[in-house]
């Protein structure tokens, strides 16, 4: 630390991402990552990029927008791009909270809701899920703050109906009402389909996931006009052009290639249910995921102590220290294959 | 705007990027882009980028980031890299300022200073430049404030001496001076220099312009290891994966052709002193310039009048509302093409 550190900022923690150890190759099960590359498009229009790029972006990345429009069956006035969607959580919580107007989340989430809150000194609430890792909607009828969703939900995998979205909002109707929407295409529902009927939905995407593009970093928010001219004013204030032109071009392939992401997404969805079918019958306990992870664990070891386990045998998952999770870990869906060396190494560990 | 926005920012004017039109193709001259694209080693490096791009970015940009502390001779503890140097700015009114510790800057400088200062509410002074747009270190002494400099500087491409700017940062120990070399490469010093001496030297560097990188969006900074650290806690508190894979990758490879970029430098320099003096010849004052850009102006036309005349003859220029440049416009400098076109164009409106 600095002597220059404000001295609001040296009071923080901040966000712990995922490991990236450089010393071995693992099979790295740890950040929900996807295990397909790109499609092959991709290439040729990221190459294309490349001969512009002494030239700025399109700050409005307006053929991506129109794109996204498209396939969201939205306005391109009511699509924002960003650095992937942490840029987009990040501006909600500068645009929409201030000192007086919080937040209300899960206890157990995406954990950057709260350095958000944190760091920017917007107050927020964490709301228990029950007992079972699910969420009920009634805890969230008539809150006095926004709220932030992320469903399907970061960490259980366990998704919401798209009633009990729209009774949350119809219960708030001066509140905003965000859903993260990181994990939806693994079997979740979006709650675009609600933005005709409630204007205080915001509805946040990334690529990161189902689109195989962590490494490019694209996200989006879907919502009415006038959220999307917030999002919009504060993204003009900070870096309007944090859209670099091959991601644009990554985004406009992957939107073109749609099919084989679909299919890459059902693949996801078979090994996940064909792994949790093995994981149980190894004894252990997984939640009904709907995300591209399982969340699960097994009476008989501690969570840090599997993920010790794994590690040591070449396959990083997530462990997290929150008191409610500490005897779980976390597993990202990888290949059939990888997936059968996973089961293969919790069996040996269990014996 | 919707009925959800902080009063805070509904209060708040918006950076405008210099204009980015799709209605026909000019020659554009109004933000300051390398006229030649990037080193033919990019196009390999970002291609072996894009087969990994569905994992998540290094959020350290370690490989990136010992090559830049190899190229500036300084350690990679030194080394903050972001998505543009604008995210650099945007971290530094987040951790060094606050309410009550603001910012001075001339009046005449980048534009986006003024609106981090507005956006996060961190205070500033504008110090005015003198008449002859010159800074006078004496006017930076003993401030009860940061410092920003934009060395060359924006919109005048004037130039402060390393011994300028060290004087600066002797009679202000207790502040700290951030030194932005975004146009460094175009016959400035850079004050990484002075790091040894001074730590409350910060720099602040792009790819954008000398590196033909606008397009692709890296920044860095290069300080003391504690202002590093500082810088991080912003960053991992915000977007910890916002350098994504590709835009590393075209960094590295920017670094590995290190020539090619020097010898474009070399060219815009030369294109740039010969412009001017074909500008001169046409009765226009044209300032010092060490940037990749001349300020000029003629005394028979209004800025804004040879701004529109040159856009209607196809060739894009910046124009600035600020009083005191509201007679000049700023002209990027393209290649020796496009400058002679510009010239010829110029003396057809001043006949």
């Amino acid at each position: 630390m600095s002597r220059f550190l404000s001295s609001r900022l040296s009071r923080l923690g901040t966000y712990v991402p995922g490991e990236q150890p450089q010393d071995r190759q693992y099979i790295k099960l740890n950040t929900n990552e996807s295990p397909y590359p790109p499609a092959p498009l991709t290439e040729e229009k990221v190459r294309e990029a490349l001969w512009q790029l002494h030239l700025y972006p399109d700050p409005d990345c307006r053929a991506l927008t129109k794109a996204l429009a498209e396939y969201n069956a939205v306005l391109p006035e009511q699509i924002l791009c960003a650095n992937g969607s942490d840029d987009i959580l990040s501006y909600i919580f500068l645009a929409f909270g201030d000192a007086k107007r919080g937040f209300s989340f899960p206890d157990i989430t995406y954990g950057f809701y709260q350095v958000y809150g944190d760091f920017y000194s917007v107050p927020y609430r964490k709301i228990p899920l029950r007992e079972d890792f699910s969420l009920a909607p009634e805890d969230y009828f008539a809150l006095d703050s926004g709220i932030i969703l992320a469903n399907p939900n970061a960490q259980t995998g366990l998704a919401l109906e798209l009633k009990q979205i729209a009774a949350i909002a119809e219960k708030n109707p001066d509140q905003l009402v965000v859903v993260d929407e990181a994990y939806v295409d693994f079997g979740g529902e979006s709650a675009a389909a609600l933005l005709p009927e409630y204007d205080n939905i915001l509805v946040v995407r990334t690529f990161s996931k189902s689109r195989s593009l962590a490494g490019g970093r694209l996200g989006y928010a879907i919502a009415g006009k006038e959220l999307i001219v917030d999002l919009n004013t504060v993204k003009y204030s900070i870096n309007p052009y944090n859209v670099n032109r091959m991601t644009q071009a990554a985004g406009i392939a992957a939107l073109q290639e749609d099919g084989y992401y679909v299919d890459c997404c059902k693949r996801i969805m078979s090994t996940r249910e064909s792994t949790k079918k093995a994981l149980q019958a190894l004894g252990m306990e997984v939640t009904d995921s709907k995300a591209n992870f399982l969340l699960a664990h097994h009476a008989s070891i501690e969570g840090e102590a599997l993920y010790r386990s794994l590690k040591e045998r070449g396959i990083l998952v997530r462990h997290f220290k929150d008191q409610r999770i500490r005897d779980w870990i976390r597993i990202s869906i990888g290949t059939e294959k990888q997936m059968a060396r996973l089961v293969a190494e919790i069996g040996a560990i269990l014996e």
